[in-house]
């Protein structure tokens, strides 16, 4: 029943699979008057289009998105917004050998059982690939925040088993893993590189960062701001943890070392990661994300195909050697679509 | 906008605050010819209330659910289940000095900015109160689980940094802190009995398992089992990480470690907390939530008043010394709540 | 799959059957800062109230609603409100006879191929009984509406196949069926006072009118304002038919007849009722909706009974002529519930 | 806020404008299983394309249908189908001179106050246009209702204030107006003729029928079954009443006329048009709708400017005479919709 919508006010649905003839996703709530442009929405494309090293995959998509509907002269006009991107370089035979064996640590097996049929071209429906969609709908987020002058930055605070030690927010942008250290970001290119001539694959955590974000976002109760949050960031694939501010480190301490005084000039310390009871305090909200290990490894694992027999598998196709960090756009995006959602959703109560 | 609900097959709208008149939630789509007696719910109501000892607070709430509609001879009917629980022991005149204040690590502070007027008394519909509601809803939804052979069970995992070194199933009911290893458990409580005395406050990591989950449940892509398990649970105030399965140890994990391999007899291990790709595959869904330490400390604070002048605060109040153990049923109503919506969305396509 | 609640950013959710402990509404989304006390909403539970006389029913009801949370010191905060009204005169005993057997034109039949299950006492959720909690959460959108001079006024324009011949809004509340037209009014209850002794029942039209509505509420294709209240007024038990502005009379004009000119002073004429592409256009918004005789007759009917065996019925229980006017404010009720939601929505997107 | 989404299980969301690249329905919540193929859709889309004659307009759009995910082998797999038909044959310069003037009885004024921003060409998102999207989310479930040999038809029971005088099914798809009765159908297309000539437009009425759905369809109270097939159809541009069963009629019977009798064999008669309190009593389904006569007239017409000056209009563009009989799809497609949906819904407590 319906799993591919995200969003109240602005709703956004996104569709296609992997191998199929393209992806795409529809936003309904934009408000009108907003300067919008292909080029605008490629910008974030191109952050998560596979790269050519690194923990990349080689397959080549352009990724070209175009705006089919709610635009007109270069803005929008309130109504629903179509974008899609034409799947290009899906190379569907050499996934033939994984019609009848569920890949571990993937969908196969899920969908099979929820669906009694499933495309099993690359993951179908289940593949990253239709992060795509979610990204270009998340830069039409983005720019709807720019106007208020919110900014969403996510950046890579461990791979691999290291973890950065320092947070130099300008150095993010100058190391292909989006690190604010480029001095960890250098070791955790090494074990990339170690880890793929082992045919395995590495995890990680991400932090995403809202700035500028006003106090008073978030519903309470059931749609506070960081349950959605933690909902929308779970909704990736990869993602097994979600934690807002102190997170569960937390649990560990005690309440006069968690809690955030409040001076005159704000808080003095920000463990609630700027949200309290739910509800945006105005400092800057901070959330941070486990990455699992990309299940698809070119070494030999036990499964079972479809008559339920024993059988090994090693997957070929072309695949990253870590989510990271081809899904910090799409932690971003995601961040973006909760916020601007919100922000819309307070205005009904003004 | 409308927070206040949660679900899609089965609706749960929670109402009320602290120092009101009482707090309720209204099931709206519980399938026709369940029994249900105000005592099947009040088991549940019985775990969360508060205790006499230990880390529980000396508000005393008989906390009895009445079932004012959606029943007819002990059955559900398929019609809105209305459950109340009146307030009865709430000391509004102990929060008047908190009328001006905002109490660190509280929602005073937001819900101010969110809507320009507050009921102080409590913390007004951001108190735990409100839980009560959610434990009598997910009772509801426990039993049509139940129906299905589906079990829900928390425990905690974590409490002041000391952590289980086993976990044996049939210890969780011996102790008072829900705690499958009854010496860490007694661990635990000295741990408490030195916070209490220093005025300060704990947190702690609760884990949730359920049992008996066929696989298929779950949407793909936004409304996955795990993103909607994550939000459900960061819901509860004072929860701030959420992760499944191997969570955030993943992240510093290999792909040949994390995976779980398939055997004809089923997953050989349970990485995935029995979901992939957002969809159960039929093993133990496992949960892990970090609570944080309840910030109404009894130790001087920093804070700011209405005119945003420093002043210190003491919280008085009757409070507990750690969310858990009372948070155990309310994650546990949580997971039952998704559970039960999703059993009924999947059918939407059989 | 949850049927009970109404709207997206004002949301109302009812409860209660009509020989149940209590019927309720609970409101989510009620902007803080409304002043709100239970005497502002009675004011509408009275008019809805059965009278002594005329068409209404002798079942007394005192229909006192009670504000359980959502209000402090007389003022909305922003959470839910929720209202409850203790059914007080309902005589459970007099429905004994109908435990087996379905009465034509009401619910008992269809409710048990639902559910296999019913409340047969009184018609259980189905019965009337549940508008007083639309009523009492229309009240309460009427004074949001109020406060940005949106008024809505229904009245009777037809009446056991008695039409008005003028449309005198002064009169509408000097005679008890809210007529426009006093001399059409005394003929109606000549009508009404015959069918009595004939044991029979009537139906009627009831109109509509919202004023004071700014243009541009209403969402366009699928959530058009005029959808919305074809929907809303639809969803009144005893209604047959909606229409807005022209209605089914445009049915058999011309386009030149039909379209509204635009002059710079507003628009020349009014077919549209004020809604053009589900968008209301300023002008005021009238609509019309047909209600059918009320089915419980004191005459003998052919029915089966639960075996499927032909018996006959003759309904005792207390009840009304006609719908009118107990459903005028009902009516009412639904057009501010619609206009509400739609005045929080229209903001989304400013 | 988002009004371009129709549904709860079954989700359809429209987009794209009258003169833009193309329009296209994304449908979320398809059940698995079910052969689909662009050729079965097409079907419906030909019974709504613009013909030669009669009262049709002479854009010709082929209107190909195209299916860009959620099949698999010719077969749905529950993921979400996305339909997208090409823009042909736009003449947006014919509506150049529509810049600066609002068309009467069209959108052009409301979306201008609604959004401060409008796509003039083709009246946009408010075209007719829009109604391509839907006939082809509508065939998809059209072809989930025949699995279960649930069959909807529409078709024309008046036209320009001609009545049909019989209702002969056989006979509808024997005459381009889908008209149950051939000598009405003639004498309508002589007045279509001659308003034709008189350069002025025509109204109707529609029935729609649906045979084969089973009792217990429609949800209580706010979604019950009329309702939502009122709000459905009241959806369509061109409708301004919608009336289930004896409908409008019943305001003026006696409850002993309009009441149902229930034989051991079925309903005596069908004044409830098949739904009881909401809910579908196994009857057939009868619903009406009044549709307006098509504001676009080639004769002069009073209106403004957008400086709000007085000027005339005389529209021309490619306009059809009436909306029927291209409406007849778009009608049995909202009502394809709204049976889909119900029947996954009733499933939920199943």
């Amino acid at each position: 029943m319906a799993g591919n919508t995200f969003g109240r006010t602005l709703r956004v649905t996104t569709w296609g699979e992997s191998h199929g003839t393209a992806v795409g996703a529809t936003i309904d709530g934009c408000p009108p008057g907003l300067k919008l442009t292909p080029e605008m929405i490629q910008l974030d494309m191109d952050r998560r289009r596979p790269g050519t090293g690194g923990a990349a995959s080689p397959r080549k998509e352009p990724d070209r998105v175009e705006i089919l509907s709610g635009i007109f002269q270069d803005t929008t006009t309130g109504t629903p917004i179509s974008l899609i991107i034409y799947n290009k370089d899906a190379h569907s035979k050499s996934y033939d050998n994984l019609r009848e064996i569920f890949r571990p640590g993937h969908g196969d097996f899920t969908y099979l059982k929820k669906y009694g049929i499933r495309d099993h071209r690359g993951g179908g429906r289940a593949s990253a690939r239709e992060t795509a969609a979610r990204v270009a709908a998340g830069a039409v987020a983005r720019h709807l925040l720019l106007q208020e002058n919110i900014k969403v930055q996510a950046c890579t605070v461990a791979l691999g088993g290291i973890k950065i030690t320092r947070h130099n927010i300008d150095e993010i942008n100058r190391n292909r893993l989006f690190c604010p250290d480029n001095e960890a970001a250098a070791l955790m290119e090494e074990r990339i590189k170690k880890v793929r001539e082992e045919r395995d694959t590495l995890g990680g955590v991400v932090e995403v960062k809202a700035y500028g974000c006003p106090a008073g976002l978030g519903e309470p109760v059931f749609d506070k701001l960081d349950a959605e949050l933690a909902g929308a960031l779970m909704s990736i694939g990869a993602v097994k943890g979600v934690e807002i501010g102190s997170g569960f480190a937390a649990a560990a301490m005690k309440g006069s070392q968690n809690n955030d005084a409040i001076l005159p000039t704000g808080f003095a310390s920000n463990s609630s990661g700027g949200i309290l009871a739910g509800i945006s305090n105005g400092d800057d909200i901070v959330v941070r994300v486990a990455v699992k290990p990309i299940p698809s490894i070119a070494r030999e694992q036990q499964t079972v195909n479809l008559a339920n027999e024993p059988v090994t598998i090693k997957v070929g196709g072309r695949h990253d050697i870590s989510a990271i960090p081809r899904i910090i756009p799409v932690c971003e995006a995601m961040v973006c679509l909760v916020l601007a959602d919100h922000l819309f959703r307070q205005r009904t109560i003004q």
